[in-house]
């Protein structure tokens, strides 16, 4: 192995690739990256893998010298990115575990491990789909936020994604509340998946980074994905079992209906959130249609006491509902339009709250019973 | 107690006087700030005190009532600092430990304590003396880093401040290394005392935050020490005890000298850091005076090793010296200059680095011995 390649394009692939290098590995040479040379396409490719998330990056380099070997991701990452200008990296010529990094006023020897104990990325020969890019990051961004943190939930603790032939449907919930986003796309599929959030955040993160990428191109078996963009891959285990049937969850009638101004509601929120933090989360909701307002209210006993009020339209019946604020504010953010519409039946049953623009989002929140 | 503010002046107030409320109280009222209002100067007046450090901050309010509180710190920032535009506050009539506070669309209600049970900032009635803003914000900018974070250490967790007729000395040491700032003024005093650290990194703070403060006023007594800035004022204690008689520590004969490009020895320090780290945090620094370069290595065993070079101009006869990465490091960013020198004696006696520009400011490092 004999390169010289820029400390800019070597530093962007590692900071990548390290995503998937585990903090804890159940094997060291997990903590290392895989580095190929190939002297033919004058390229090098790096790859971190945990064996369940894998990123593999590539970028062009002058190469003297194929090779291959693995070396520690984090002292690698550490001492790069300190450094400027050219690179020039060779394997030692006589100890093929050990790589030379020259720049600038610095020479240093890192210690590796061969490759040959670095497992390999999985083999995806399945289907193949193509989809474009700005949908993927649309329906990405808007669920990511409510799958579940708690691994011990699993199917959870992805995003559900349904291809059909003009649409792709993401959802995800942590059993408290539910995003569905669903976007057209021409030429589409039939197929669903659940895929791990931890591998979608990344998804979605290399997605944004590289604005002028148009498509994604999608290959997947039973147990495996892989996502193909430009000269970036990344694998991911699927999460196996039954996703819930989300959809019989969402109502198709409601009996009321708020329409508000979405900062204002999240403001409010964010302010009276504060004590309810002192208190159990929960935040009372009064609807009030005499004088078109609604009021968030929380008494937080011998810490004191708060109320906010919104003006709002609204119609229906129903008094009052509560709330986890973390739910309210989360799905409120995630909503990037002006106004929203909040639909719901009764104080017990599942809220519904949209983007009045008519995008096709929805984020189900279960309201809190109030101890009165 | 009944006022109108800004949010902007309350919020501003509250982040500052909040710096000396102690995350864990050792009393439920610490925990509190004490709010004072005065109708006759139409001034609030916001106190926080952890019994050693205090900090007091005063603002113009439109005052209808005098009167006088304590409401927990956190809490009442948490709300304030998502208000906006005008706060009208007030007590309760009936309940004079609850205080309203009423903004746009929101009312709160918070329980406080009185003022009664708030230990009152000391009085200090000693010498008085003042000091020009921006040499005492040089001295601590250059000396508050080498103070030891060790509370068992006592006075060097303190800076030492030394004033004479016409210059001001600031001195902190941890016992590894030590940095002196001596800067002119005119008007002195006579006096020597050490200040904890973590009080005058607030009055550091305070003093940069506002440039237009040209002077301080420094009173003290025995035990404690008043800093008037404007409308801010913190207290705290004084260090008891000898400090270190430092600088008879420092060499004023030296048979080495290293000029050096500050930036361009961090940069190779801090590459090789990341090498050390792995290691003992143990730099080794070879000296060729034949090509005038120095070079830092690091040998970390089964990871790896690394050498950095540097042109330097040298003369002198010492071939190697060690230091700790982290007390070089350190030391070459709070100079702030282009060129430094580095002066030293033999590879086992204290190295001192100074500016090339001329200002009297040292830093003073203990060599590490080798073990080959």
């Amino acid at each position: 192995m004999k390169f010289t390649c820029s400390q800019e394009d070597l530093n962007n692939c590692l900071s990548l690739v390290i995503k998937a290098v585990p903090g804890r590995p159940s094997h060291p040479v997990l903590a290392n990256v895989l580095i190929k040379v190939d002297k033919e396409i004058q390229m090098v490719c790096i790859t971190g893998f945990d064996l369940s998330l894998g990123i593999q990056s590539a970028f062009n380099a002058v190469v003297e010298e194929s090779g291959i070997l693995t070396v520690p991701a984090k002292l690698f990452i550490d001492i790069v990115s300190r450094m400027e200008g050219g690179l020039a990296i060779a394997l030692d010529s006589e100890d093929e575990n050990l790589i030379h990094i020259k720049s600038g006023s610095g020479k240093y020897n890192i210690r590796g491990m061969s490759a040959d104990e670095f497992p390999e990325l999985p083999e995806i020969t399945g289907d193949q789909i193509e989809l474009p890019a700005k949908e993927l990051i649309k329906g990405l961004k808007g669920t990511l936020f409510s799958a579940s943190p708690d691994e011990s939930k699993q199917v959870l603790t992805g995003v559900h994604i349904v291809v059909s032939a003009d649409e792709i449907e993401f959802a995800s919930t942590d059993g408290h509340r539910l995003t569905r986003v669903q976007t057209p796309i021409e030429d589409g599929a039939d197929l669903a998946m659940t895929i791990p959030a931890k591998a979608l955040k990344e998804v979605e993160k290399m997605l944004s980074a590289n604005p002028t990428l148009e498509s994604v191109a999608i290959r997947f078996d039973d147990s495996q994905i892989l996502f193909e963009m430009g000269t970036q891959r990344l694998t991911s285990r699927k999460l196996e079992g039954q996703y819930p049937i989300y959809n019989q969850l969402i109502p198709n009638k409601f009996t009321g209906s708020i329409t508000i101004d979405r900062k204002a509601l999240l403001g409010s929120a964010e302010r009276i959130g504060v004590l309810a933090d002192q208190r159990n989360n929960i935040l009372k909701c009064s609807i009030n249609y005499e004088s078109q307002s609604i009021s968030l209210s929380v008494d937080a006993k011998e810490v004191g006491n708060g109320e906010e009020s919104v003006d709002v339209q609204c119609d229906g019946d129903l008094k009052e509902i509560a709330f986890n604020i973390k739910y309210l504010t989360e799905g409120l953010k995630s909503l990037n339009c002006s106004e929203v519409q909040i639909q719901l039946n009764t104080a017990t049953s599942p809220v519904v709250v949209t983007p009045l623009t008519g995008e096709k989002i929805i984020y189900l929140i279960m309201p809190v019973q109030l101890r009165n």
